[in-house]
Formats: C-alpha cells, sequence, structure tokens
C-alpha cells in the first residue's frame, strides 16, 4: 500500500499516473497549498524541502518526482514501466536528464521568487523560455528519429513524465505541443487510461483542448 | 572499456571518482573548454547539452552526471557504490535529490548567461545563495541525526557526489565545509585514495586547503 501526498496539477500527478499504471492500491492525501500546508512542521517531517509529491511506502517517506516514478516502475516490472532490460541505462538517463534539466528549470519559471523576485524581469523570462524551448528542440529531435516514444517503440514512466512537464508549458508563448514529435507523444499518454483517469480524480482541466469542438 | 569525455574540475570529476572507485578500465578524453570544444558538431552528437561529462559505454555514449554514476555503481556491485540493498531506493532518492535541487542550482549560480546575464544581480546571487544553503542546512541536519554517510555506515557513490558538488561552494560567501556534519563527510571522502588520485589526474588544486601548514 502506498500513500501519495499530493496537490492537483502539480508534480505529483507524476507519481499519481505512475501509481495508476501499475495497477497497485493507494491512497491520496492532499496537501492544501491554499492552507500552505507543504510548510507544515508534520508535512516538513516526510518531505523537507517543503513540496510534493511525498510517497510513503513501506512505512517510510520518499521524496524527488523523478525517483519516486523509478521506485514504482522498478517494483512492479509487470506493468513495463522501465523499458526493456537492455534500455535500462538509457531509460534512466531520461528520468534523470529530464529532472535536472526540465523540471529544475520550470521550478525558476514558476517561482521567480526562487530567484528574489515577485514576478520576473523580461531578460530572465526570455532566457528560461529559450532554456525550456532548447529541450524542446532537442526532444523533439529525438523522437522524430527514435520515437515514438523516448525509449522507440517501448512507452515508458519516462513518457508519463515528459507529457506532465510538457502540460506544464500549455499557457507559455511556445507550448511544447507546438513541435509535432512531441505532440504526438501527447497525444498517445494522454488518451491512456491512466491519464484519463489521473485528470478525473485530481479534477483537472481537460489538456490538450479539444479544438474540433 | 568505458571512454570518459572530461573537462578538469568539472562535473565529470564526479564520473571520473565513480570510474577509479570501481576499478574498471577507463580511457579519459578531454574536451577543451578554451577551445570550446563543448559545442563542437562532433561532440554534441555525443552529448546534445554541450555539457561533460559523458561516458561511452559498450560503444553507447550516456549523459548526465548522477545517471553515469548510477550506471557506474549499478554495473560494479562489487565495488559497494549502490549502498545495501534494502537502502537502493534511498539510494536512488539522494542520487536525484542532488542532481535537481543542488546540481541544477549550481548551473545558474556559475553561468548567469543562462539567466539572461552577465553578470548577477545582488538579489539574484542572494536568492541562489539562500537557496544552496538551505539545501546544505538540511543535509547537515539529515548526517548529523543518521551519519557520517547519506546511508549511515554506509559508503555510497551518492557520498562522492555530495562531495564533489561541496567543493563547488568553496568560494561562496559560506562554504559547505562551515557545516560540521558535511566537513565531517569531505574529510572522509577526500581521505580515499580515488579521490586524491583523480585530483593528482586531473591537475587540480588540494581542496579542502591545508590550513595545519
Amino acid at each position: 500500500m502506498y500513500t501519495l501526498y499530493y496537490a492537483p496539477a502539480t508534480a505529483s500527478m507524476a507519481v499519481h499516473l505512475a501509481l495508476l499504471e501499475t495497477g497497485a492500491p493507494y491512497e491520496l492525501q492532499l496537501v492544501d497549498f491554499e492552507k500552505n500546508q507543504q510548510k507544515d512542521p508534520a508535512y516538513l517531517r516526510l518531505n523537507p524541502n517543503g513540496v510534493v509529491p511525498t510517497l510513503v511506502c513501506d512505512g517510510k517517506p520518499y521524496i524527488e518526482t523523478a525517483a519516486l516514478m523509478m521506485l514504482l516502475a522498478e517494483r512492479h516490472p509487470a506493468a513495463g514501466l522501465t523499458g526493456t532490460p537492455e534500455q535500462y541505462d538509457e531509460w534512466r538517463q531520461w528520468m534523470v536528464y529530464l529532472s535536472h534539466n526540465l523540471q529544475a528549470t520550470y521550478r525558476f519559471w514558476f517561482y521567480p521568487s526562487e530567484l528574489g523576485y515577485a514576478t520576473h524581469p523580461d531578460e530572465v523570462c526570455h532566457a528560461l523560455q529559450t532554456r525550456i524551448e532548447k529541450i524542446w528542440d532537442q526532444l523533439d529531435q529525438h523522437l522524430n528519429a527514435h520515437g515514438p516514444y523516448l525509449l522507440g517503440a517501448q512507452f515508458s514512466v519516462a513518457d508519463l513524465y515528459l507529457t506532465l512537464l510538457m502540460r506544464w508549458s500549455r499557457k507559455m508563448p511556445h507550448p511544447a505541443t507546438e513541435w509535432p514529435a512531441l505532440n504526438h507523444l501527447v497525444q498517445l499518454i494522454t488518451n491512456r487510461p491512466s491519464w484519463k483517469k489521473m485528470m478525473e480524480i485530481e479534477g483537472v482541466d481537460i489538456w490538450p483542448e479539444d479544438k474540433t469542438v
């Protein structure tokens, strides 16, 4: 049994998705950001960073989105979330790449206070946007040559993580869905039952928007 | 046989250290930053981020410092670099934590251009410094309660990674060595033969400085 400390529409969505893909039983525990519960002393004992997600597993709290997704993928091999054994090193590389380059940059994009600002000056906005778009360039090129998934024909939890991180760009000047191979991956992942169920449980707006309506 | 694309005194030191700890044969390939070789098209094909380290392993290039250290630790279990099997999830969490929180923040500290600046305005400097010092607080508290290593009595490659990242703070207003439990870990790691050998091969200044001379 797992307990996921989560807040809707945050990084915890990625771990929620992975949980649904494993089929393992889990409980959700809301961390109410409006009440600033992520900074409560009791929660900080579980997660000293004061962020979500935290996953309690065998009574022990674990943190870091990418690490939690890897933990679930490896504990539930039947769910096929790590790619093939031959792809293991590449799979781990993508998980670290997405955490280190993309998720870490978004932190500064969404929280100007982390850089000492109330709102970002234009040059900082532009630099962070450029940095994120370079990642879309790289990933789109990779998927175009080796896709449709990060591991080629083989779906893995890295695709869930990437899709979740792409969703965060939806209000940026150039959302990730403007890159064709990335957009194709978004279609594949958002049509999975796990994605639909997660969005429904968390009560999050449908994405990408259905433009046919 | 491994080939490590490296530049002295950069993040590649961490992978160099891990290689020495495994005892596996390896070759070093210098990426000359003074000649901007990290942006050469041939190198970008190995590492699209244009950074070091890159590790070629079985003829295939892999990137991301934390992922490379994990790859080496897992491929050479006899070297005892992953902690005990029971500690595996915690070990992975520390590797991701250091990459996502600490190494990613240093990138902005050392490269103001990533934020659109030639040099950081004071408020950005202060915010990044605060962010890094909060990590020292957290880690020092953890090591104080559960040390001397990140996994308690058990050394792992995460300690090499952390020590390397602590070295990067040596010219900051408050270097990590001002935190007692962190300083103790620095002493343990910098006295290992792998550390001494790596520093000698890369021709890097001794750290921490010997204050008894």
